[in-house]
């Protein structure tokens, strides 16, 4: 027989047990070096032209019930054979080099999350060899059979853990072996969702077909909302606009409106993909949010 | 009661008239003059950057049923006013100046046919009135009610015959009185039309959603395709590369790919709209083609 607890009680419960989940998260920004490009490749439109330099990172969290990291960065090797002269990346800004500040190696990543799978940020997925990798069930859709004009940004191949070094290139017929890479230690998503307690994904497509953003809950502080590339910038939520690369120009907007949306409900703070003024304000590992 | 007439005698008598309908048909291509964007704003995501200066041109068809003008370029005075510095127009190189050439005068256009109604290829409507303004039904739904990222592309509100010289900014609640610019000199369409022996429009949405081609038959040579920004130059058919303006990314690059098509199912000739290797080796008026 279910025993009847008043709701002020049951409230409580929930509520202490919901802060007790996230009272020990801590959120960790990892530095994974710069890409530059012209500003028309940030800014829909807009611009100006001329190099625009913007950081890479991604998100560590520490949660009770597992380590995540939201993106992980580009492969070194792999834009220099393709896209030479772009990046800026030391040894120290990888995920191995960036989780050894803190005293982890990359075998200790639970889960991966790939707010989306242009190159920019499934480069380091590889390293992460017991992680299982999240990811939203239409962007691996994307990423097996991109369009022709999606198919730069998904070029790196390998994008999950596999068994050897190999960069394939984009293929022209879908790539099944995609989903080898994936198996056994991948998820697909969809809809939003609450992946542990207070750990938020949520769907802002546009950009690419599948694209995930991240809110963490923590209790020391508001909520930090990771836009991925949903947002590159602070000037691009303020001035409405969304990145020369989409793939749907009106789901881009809408997903920009989303995370204004999302912010002002949850009270959460945005943390842009690619700002570098912002970045410079915030605190990269080893200090840590909480 | 029917004649019955045999089937190839049937056949030519049609040829016979189509022949005849499109034996004095003329086509004559009018200079607008020039402007000059980034050639990121040209070549969606593909540049290079730097100043890229194309021609802007209309094409006036002298057909049995009437006389036809396809896109009558930008107004000077508007351009000047909101876009300073990217121009360059002489006063012969507009509506009346062209037409002049060739002893014509913007009263003799009965209809103005808008591939889209940006300000490029609106600008000169005004001139024309007597002129039954054509366009498709999606194209002025966009017009009236811009979405936010649409609305620079359609902030010239002159786009046909009006009373005054009024240059209204593009506003924020749908724009009913359009409706009142076009009337009573205007039709709307959609899908594919044959607006004339000879004259066809076909649908090729994705730079803007109401946007059309037009394809000329002549007498006396391949017929010419103008595919208005859904193609701006050569290269963008060759490495598929669509305007970096665009309502939709997949149409556009379906009508980049519906243009290759028509091009060779009817063996004719592309004319892009803003290409200026292409232009420079095409007869401008007063010279014509038939």
């Amino acid at each position: 027989m279910a025993r009847v607890t008043p709701l002020f009680a049951e409230l409580w419960r929930l509520l202490g047990d919901h802060q007790l989940s996230i009272m020990d998260t801590k959120v960790y920004l990892l530095n994974f070096g710069t890409l530059v490009l012209d500003g028309y490749m940030m800014f829909w439109g807009r611009g100006p032209s001329g190099p625009f330099r913007f950081p890479v990172y991604g998100a560590l969290v520490e949660h009770k019930e597992g380590r995540f990291l939201f993106d992980t960065g580009y492969n070194m090797e792999w834009v220099n054979n393709h896209m030479p002269g772009i990046g800026q990346q030391t040894e120290h800004q990888t995920v191995p080099g960036q989780l050894d500040m803190i005293g982890l190696r990359p075998t200790d990543i639970d889960f991966v999350i790939n707010s989306h799978m242009h190159v920019d940020h499934v480069g380091g997925n590889h390293f992460c060899t017991n992680a299982c990798t999240l990811c939203h069930k239409n962007e691996l859709e994307a990423y097996k059979r991109p369009e022709p004009w999606e198919a730069p940004g998904y070029a790196d191949r390998n994008a999950a853990p596999t068994e050897g070094d190999e960069y394939a290139p984009v293929p022209e017929e879908p790539d099944d072996r995609v989903q080898e890479i994936f198996t056994p230690r991948s998820e697909l998503l969809s809809g939003d969702n609450e992946i542990a307690k207070g750990i938020h994904l949520f769907e802002t497509p546009g950009h690419t077909p599948g694209h995930y953003s991240m809110m963490v809950e923590l209790s020391g502080r508001r909520p930090m909302l990771f836009t991925g590339d949903a947002c590159y910038t602070k000037r691009s939520i303020e001035e409405n606009i969304i990145a020369n690369a989409h793939s749907d120009v009106r789901e881009a907007h809408d997903s920009l409106q989303r995370l204004r949306d999302l912010a002002d409900h949850h009270d959460a703070e945005l943390f842009y993909s690619h700002d570098p003024e912002a970045w410079q304000g915030w605190k990269p590992a080893p200090a840590y949010y909480s």
